[in-house]
């Protein structure tokens, strides 16, 4: 890589601030940065040719014998690579001035200097003579051909730009050798009653795929791969470190001069980083703090577009890897660092762009996990963001299951629900759905209280782990039918869901349905502090004892009959505030609570 | 402004660039970035201290030098300002390792390297003996309390850090002297008939307050400010700029070493010094193209959490002035930028924040505009979002209505209604409604063709300037309440809503609402290239033509009858579409297209 910094001078409508600085001060910038600082610099094409021929001659002579040197000595070490500051006049060779005004080397070259060649004679000759200035009738014959010499100069094949495949990296890229995903299975035997880091099971799978992929996948994170509880990768690979290393690093640093896995703490340069690589046919993953995704939010935009484009107007383009996006350290568990570290609105932002190119994926548990990133990590052309927290959470599915619900992408756990326990085929009376880790437990646990509680009420249990689901199919390749939705759902019974993110995020989707009315959604809502969970949930409403309240006030057979249970409720809300408060954590009946069925109605 | 970076060579897992580069490389880059760093290097307080303090002595000398020359001369040239890289190990003085791992100096003493204080006895002793590092026995009494020479140490009143004024800007805010806005009104005799470009005719008005707070008030933008039409100011102030100058500068480029606008292309350094400026107390611009504001996300939410926090749990902080963001260059006119350009989703991000901080305007003319403004700019505390194009657009509205229309910031335009011009009441067939400069001409030039087509057909026109108001107000303080959203958009007629945005924001905010099933609404769906304003218009549907079928399709009494119009309109869109392709520009029915009645029925 030999960067080259062509200092025209100018931008839209002003000079730009290293053309106009010291010379000196200039070359301390690029020294600063690690490189060595060439200058070219002229107005003259033909003396700035040849003088920028022998630096580039340099600069690669000078790279060529770097790499040797490491190669030769086994030495690898952070090199001053050469880079070239090429200084010439925007504008350059175009008009030198129009209607007196400087042009040439000036940000008037940035703009449309001669616009008036419908009225203005003197912008048409200006236009001409800067055009004959290239001599056309020595480049042309007289059927206005490129003559043969010229002709005979351009690259053939894949030596043309356009044809280079490098250039096209989906014509170069090689499917990832993945592990079976089924092999770091949490076994699951009665559900939500084991507990397990989700991130830390993937981090394991991550750690077999950079093994059995060497050179072929890297992993992208701010400064948080062991905070997200990926580091069983460092098992295999460490943080790639450039700079000075000290002998405390080798307890416990994990950084090597030729580590994959890239922690720098700035999500545009990660996210850059991981954009190109894509773009050369390898493969990636980028995680970050789901709140500090918004940092990304207009690169993101604009890979989402360019990928919508290239699949729609691009046929040439072959399709490179999806980007894929983890989210964790999530809202919903940021005891320690509160308000400022809770925003689960980037999935917002990915509903917003085609539908063509974005899916989103909340899977409830470390086996839903694996079995949706190996899915994204096999997928070309998409960006896959999947979110899924860190912390010790319930389990619930085995492998097994979990590959059928994340195939399907939403669907009712049976053993949660008892709407289809009769011999008789039955209406729910209420439906509790849920999208995401933390508030699927939260539903569960109210489903559970709801089933204790009333006996004989149908609940029926539904999971989202393909967020797109609730979408129409007209609107999203993955959205559901009418009839599945309808069927699912029921056409008119209430619905309770729980989500994950910002609550109107699931009304944007689901707007359409029949009914729509009746859906009724918790979520984040900007209610936070430094909280204990059970605290955090309760703010913002998505915990058990408000979405049993919720049920209760939906479902009309749950009248005033219920007005005990929901008294119950708004007590198990006070005195858990009150102990969070006093002690700093939660009860014990929340920390340590279980799925108290097991699988049978 | 004396920067001090403490390099103290580590973040939370790992060592910090900066830190392992050579000292050589670290003086460049600050050189680089143009100032003489000066670096204080130690591990023993004692010494640190001494050497901290001489160097800060000669930084404040030098800088009180530099600023004497200047007065002296009356020359103001950018000198090299000190700054200061402070060297000292991260976590300095606490324990020096623990458990056999190093922590002071070391990434570890970011972490919590002494975390089990209810089970390791060790850990127990390790904090014991660093607190006695302190020697409290000669800070405190017997009693505990501090001794009163240390206390007499401590600054009093305003020279406390936290009660110092300056950090707490609202208490020396001054209110803006502004002009009255009514005198920039552009003169509306008939509606729709005249264009203005909006965004210039604010550019007059931001000249005179800045004329008039020369103080009190910057312009920031990234390099747009002329191409977002604000240029007006440049007749009382210019561009910042600190680097040479040249001759050729005089020339256009509206620069100086006092300036008051603020240009740099790049939005979060923008963005940045816009917060801080008014946490000084002072006030300011931010404008952007409306796609690129997506680059501040991040920034902006952080910003709304903070007004949200010190508006329910700060009472002794004073209101600064709103953060006040104008997106211009929008969706709708990227005639040559096309695709990349198009994205009008940050205000979808300013809906997820708190209601009681944020704000949502689209004003749809000129007039509107001013009024909006500067309501804006007299607000404190709150984040202003305000979407105006600055291409030339119809106007609409009076001074004296455009006021009415936007304290209100919702309403109906009788004057392009048809429902309330009979002897009796009478209720609409078609709630024509609108949001945003351009679809506002189309709705109502949908609206034109509909009362032409069908005289008999009872219309009512809608516009929202202030996008909260189609939210109930039990979410947002500007919501209408449920009784004023019926009676302005009947409580189950079709209502035609043409956005400026994403469709479904429109849905997100009015799913609560009577009969939201009726609520069609049209809107940017990713669907663009470099379009004529028209085919823009057309492939995202928010067209006159396709919203004249929209109504077709939704009102009962336009059944098969109305199919004869529905073909005209389809081919006037073929026919559009044709034209645009083979000019590359818009016919003239639709590029002057004006509003064809005047304001009787």
């Amino acid at each position: 890589m030999l960067p080259i910094l062509h200092l025209n001078g100018y931008k839209i409508a002003n000079p730009t601030i290293l053309s106009r600085i010291s010379q000196e001060e200039l070359i301390s910038l690029f020294r600063g940065y690690g490189y060595t600082p060439y200058i070219v610099a002229g107005e003259d094409p033909a003396q700035v040719h040849q003088q920028m021929a022998a630096v580039l001659e340099d600069c690669v002579t000078q790279i060529r014998q770097i790499q040797m040197h490491a190669r030769q000595t086994g030495i690898a070490e952070r090199p001053r690579w050469p880079m070239i500051v090429l200084r010439t006049p925007k504008g350059w060779t175009g008009p030198k001035s129009v209607d007196g005004h400087k042009v040439e080397g000036f940000w008037r070259s940035h703009q449309v200097p001669m616009g008036e060649m419908h009225s203005n004679p003197e912008h048409v000759r200006l236009l001409v003579e800067w055009l004959r200035g290239y001599r056309p009738e020595e480049l042309f014959d007289q059927n206005g051909r490129l003559i043969p010499e010229l002709k005979e100069l351009a690259p053939k094949g894949a030596r043309r730009m356009s044809a280079n495949p490098i250039a096209n990296g989906g014509l170069v890229r090689k499917e990832l050798n993945l592990p079976d995903f089924r092999e770091y299975a949490v076994a699951v035997d009665i559900p939500g009653t084991v507990e397990v880091e989700n991130t830390k099971v993937m981090g394991f799978f991550l750690r077999d795929i950079m093994a059995q992929n060497p050179t072929n996948f890297r992993l992208f994170g701010p400064d948080e791969t062991a905070s997200n509880r990926l580091n069983p990768v460092y098992a295999v690979t460490k943080k790639a470190w450039m700079a000075d290393f000290l002998p405390e690093d080798l307890d416990g640093s994990e950084l090597s001069r030729d580590g994959r896995v890239m922690e720098m703490l700035s999500e545009h340069t990660l996210e850059g980083w991981l954009e190109g690589y894509l773009l050369t046919g390898r493969h990636g993953l980028f995680h970050t703090y789901e709140a500090f995704a918004h940092v990304i939010d207009s690169m993101f935009n604009q890979h989402a577009k360019w990928l919508d484009i290239c699949r729609h107007h691009v046929p040439w383009r072959a399709p490179v890897s999806s980007l894929n996006i983890l989210l964790s350290s999530v809202v919903w568990r940021q005891d320690h660092n509160g308000f400022s570290h809770q925003d689960p609105g980037f999935i917002d932002l990915v509903t917003n762009k085609s539908a063509e190119v974005t899916r989103v994926y909340l899977p409830p548990d470390a086996n839903c996990l694996l079995s949706v990133a190996d899915h994204c990590f096999r997928s070309t052309g998409y960006v896959n963001v999947i979110v899924a927290d860190k912390q010790n959470h319930l389990q619930y599915l085995t492998m097994d299951e979990a590959v059928v619900h994340c195939t399907k992408g939403i669907g009712i756990w049976e053993w949660a629900s008892n709407d289809d326990c009769g011999s008789e085929p039955d209406e729910p009376d209420v439906v509790m759905a849920c999208c995401g880790d933390i508030p699927t437990m939260e539903s569960l646990a109210a489903t559970a209280i709801l089933r204790q509680e009333f006996p004989w009420l149908k609940v029926r249990f539904i999971n989202v782990v393909d967020l797109f689901k609730l979408q129409p199919e007209s609107e999203h390749p993955h959205g559901l039918s009418d009839r599945d939705f309808n069927s699912l759902f029921t056409p008119d019974k209430p619905v309770i869901f729980n989500f994950h993110g910002y609550p109107w995020l699931i009304h944007k989707l689901t707007y359409r349905r029949t009914n729509q009315e009746r859906i009724h959604v918790r979520g984040y809502k900007e209610e936070g502090n430094i909280n204990t969970p059970l605290q955090l949930a309760i703010e913002n409403q998505i915990d058990r004892f408000n979405l049993v309240i919720d049920a209760i006030d939906r479902v009309p057979k749950l009248g005033s009959a219920a007005a005990y249970v929901k008294e119950r409720m708004k007590n198990q809300i006070i005195e858990s505030l009150n102990y969070a408060y006093t002690h700093g954590i939660d009860r014990p009946e929340f920390t340590e609570w279980k799925w108290p069925f097991d699988r049978s109605c």
